[in-house]
């Protein structure tokens, strides 16, 4: 296949799939796109994307990419009986997936792929749909080096960073270790920004000079509105942080290697949500810092840049 | 005084201190510097600095930076016989202190300052020589507003971001805020990069991703080479970080605020300096978490971009 | 079954359960004993047990007491195919499982000897056989009051301390906290022995302090002649204590319980292994700490009680 | 002198001192008694101790005991106006500090002493007046092996455990020592004791286990009742055990030794005084643990012995 004439298939069309998809369409691709609720297709169709009732309408596809929420959606969209798989005579040139789920259903599905001469893609992407939409998108990328290659062009348009990380289900390792390097700045920031503002500093003040500094990330720019004006609208939950530090601590354990701190942050992340915490945005682990620490926290109410503007 | 003609001193020529007086002598501002040891002074010299022998000799200056070793030093280039303040007919107008200095010797010598209508900045800065001459230096102040505002544009030549954070000696407490946040970014990057070494991946592939990440840092871009490559010159010991550290950690314990990664992070440093680690970069942290697992490092010996090509 | 007529099998006859079967037969029961390599069983026969082939050979006692070596082998002796559950007309009226096993594997069985009418108790030990010799054994019991009643008389046989837990597996979990308990206190001695030899105090001094103190306990008191002599012939190993913790740390996941200590322990444990400490007494800990304290211990050689005289 | 005619001195009269002296004065011993405020002595003074206004009036005592609260009481009863050298003519032979001070104050009133060529033991006391009825006081002392060996008799009336442990102040570090592991034994049984409960076991049962178990200590059984009922009527607070803690890490940095669990305690108890805990007893840990993992507890409302029947 050439890749002017390549067919794009996307399934799954949540708030992630649908702000990803949405970039391939955008960029001029023919996109063809399914979701168990049909009804979530119609923002995709409005920009132009063709809308099929089942991921089994999408077997002539050459690329197929997935983005759904658990283990069984995955195994349902690829092997279930109305699945990319189903139909006898067609399937997808490559599947890649871009959800969150265990190495074991990744390991799985990949057999199952490769019977039908299907190649996979394990693309699990971290974020949330504003960092989609600014195009900060990155992502991290397992399986053979030749699908990689031909699915790249669309993985450039999907985000600004892809790096291909080895075979079989090693990008999912890749997302666990980001997210827990995640929640370990977090949790830093939460502790550092409390004693900064005991020592009478501005939380505004400090932050703008972590951010200016090297120390400075698009997640540290992005956090700073929540740390500053506790706003804990739900990006990511602690549940949801919880989950990728007890996948994290799991391949710590098996793989003998000690991790001091992010198995103290896995505990404090517990205590978060043992202490209520459930719906919020992880920041409020700030909220725990300062309970911790005595300190009655108020809102600075100052316009924040969280440097997500579009690109 | 009119911008203009203000003339600038600078005390103190080591590494730092030359790399950051460079760049007011190459912006054009009329420098004249001096050190201990003179011959130091020789690299500014060949810009077109001036040369004085003695801080004194500073005194007739609009504005003087420091820039130091340790709190003795910092007391006898103002306070002491050919100090800043030792001639009785002249002072500074504003001195700028960028060392690494208790808060109780900055409150001292700002209060030295103000008898003799001097008006002292405490800016302390981190960072390396490469990152200066990157122009990635950023800078927390903290002294009057109106000071402040006086030396702004040579601040902004100095570095890229100056954040005004308050009051007295506030600044001191902001920069040791980042070293901490510094250390243990550094241990997560240690400890999970071990892990995914573990788990199959190639160091510089799972770094590669997280500099392009929303977590990726000037940071963590100008340390991959280190964990890549295992390159140890040191850029900043373990020693001095463990000292931020033990700064940090007392603040905790007046201010009453919990930090369970800080107190666990230092607590690992102290380790790493135990076990032999004094002369090395602070990434030899990395060494110490493959210790734990087991884990024989090598050297990938690739060509990695530290990211701090100079601007 | 009257008390006195009541006959006992035991099964499994290594080093632990040779102590323990020991104490029952010397106390004047009718014991019956087996193992698979019956050369082990000449120490209990020569104090006057009897000797079976099998464990089916002990379908007619009235308790069987089990000390084995893991999960496969607790499978074996009760429902493999010369299990004590594989003669069709008998089966114990009560089995009592001192092994180390997984809940799992507990419920398995369990529900096996129920089929067979036959009660079981778990009943699992920790410590040594030195502990055992000196009577110091304690047991953590779950299952139906009614058993642990009528076993309770060779409980106390065993050992000085029975306590009765609930139904089901819930001594496994006892079983557990315990030796969570017992690493994180030997950590503490290690960490805070290696403080008071720094401070010029001899670890002797300082543990005979600590020992006669209200934190003196049977465990501070029989590891104390490792700490002063350095000699870490193995009793417990860093293995066998990371298989704890790792239970442990399974269990606060499951049922959402934050545990700072337990997690932080357990990645120590994790790394005194991966640095190459496998066959030794977990004692070693304290080298771990003396390393990170750039502390070249000496071995005090004086003569200590363990506190475990045979009682 | 000897041992016969010695005359005892005792100045401070508080919960524990008065705890203290009584067992000196009950032992049969001339023992006379003074503290700031004069009312509190009647206790003694019914069990046939004499009073009198001031320590200089205790000037011609063989051995003083003393048993303040803070370093400036230590100082002012030894040093100040009115204090125990305050005598041109007369100064005790032994005096002995059980008070809890820092190194500094005991070095400083050290060589006051030795100037009046009176001999000066650190003695700190750990526990509570419970203890003490008990016959469970142990005590550590450091200073010349003469002083000790004349007092030796008396420590051994004060409690059961005596240790010498050297010369100088090492006696406050041992002290340190042992409540920061009586901080971690505490936060451990916390912890696990919230695990065991939430895996369905009651802390009654649990806790039983342990005491009877080779961990069981008199502290550990001593804390059961707290832990079991939830009355958390102090002992001693999370105020107290915080400086401990914060004597211990200042140590733990100055002698460079690392200590990651007691670290990680300090800032637990640090965040548990930050959540509002000040006046009760530190077992409120458990309630810290408990919120963490979202459970509430109720009081079980069993009848627990302590241990500490007097002896």
């Amino acid at each position: 296949m050439s890749e002017a004439t390549r067919s794009i298939g996307w399934v799954g069309c949540g708030r992630m799939g649908t702000a990803m998809a949405r970039r391939l369409v955008l960029a001029g691709n023919d996109v063809t796109v399914t979701n168990r609720t049909l009804a979530k297709t119609e923002n995709l169709a409005d920009l132009g994307a063709k809308v099929v009732e089942r991921p089994r309408d999408l077997a002539l596809c050459d690329i197929v990419f997935i983005m759904v929420s658990a283990n069984d959606d995955l195994t349902e969209v690829i092997s279930g009986p109305f699945g990319l798989l189903s139909d006898p005579e067609h399937a997808p040139g490559i599947i890649v997936d871009c959800s969150t789920v265990s190495s074991d259903t990744s390991q799985e599905v990949r057999t199952s792929c490769a019977q039908r001469g299907t190649a996979f893609l394990a693309a699990p992407v971290s974020g949330n749909p504003k960092v989609v939409a600014a195009g900060r998108l990155t992502l991290a990328v397992s399986g053979t080096v030749d699908a990689f290659q031909q699915v790249l062009p669309y993985f450039e348009q999907l985000g600004h960073g892809v790096t291909y990380v080895g075979d079989g289900e090693v990008a999912r390792l890749v997302k666990i270790c980001h997210n827990m390097m995640l929640g370990i700045v977090a949790q830093a920031m939460a502790e550092i920004t409390v004693l900064a503002e005991r020592g009478g500093i501005k939380r505004s003040d400090w932050l703008a000079f972590l951010n200016d500094s090297v120390m400075g990330s698009t997640f540290s720019r992005y956090k700073t509105p929540a740390f500053v004006n506790l706003d804990f609208k739900a990006t990511f939950t602690p549940t949801l942080l919880r989950k990728d530090f007890d996948l994290g601590m799991a391949q710590a354990k098996s793989l003998s290697v000690p991790m001091p701190l992010s198995s103290l942050c896995t505990e404090i992340v517990k205590s978060a949500i043992g202490a209520g915490y459930i719906e919020e945005d992880f920041a409020v682990l700030l909220l725990e810092a300062a309970r911790g620490a005595g300190l009655s926290l108020e809102a600075e109410n100052i316009e924040i840049d969280d440097g997500l503007g579009q690109s």
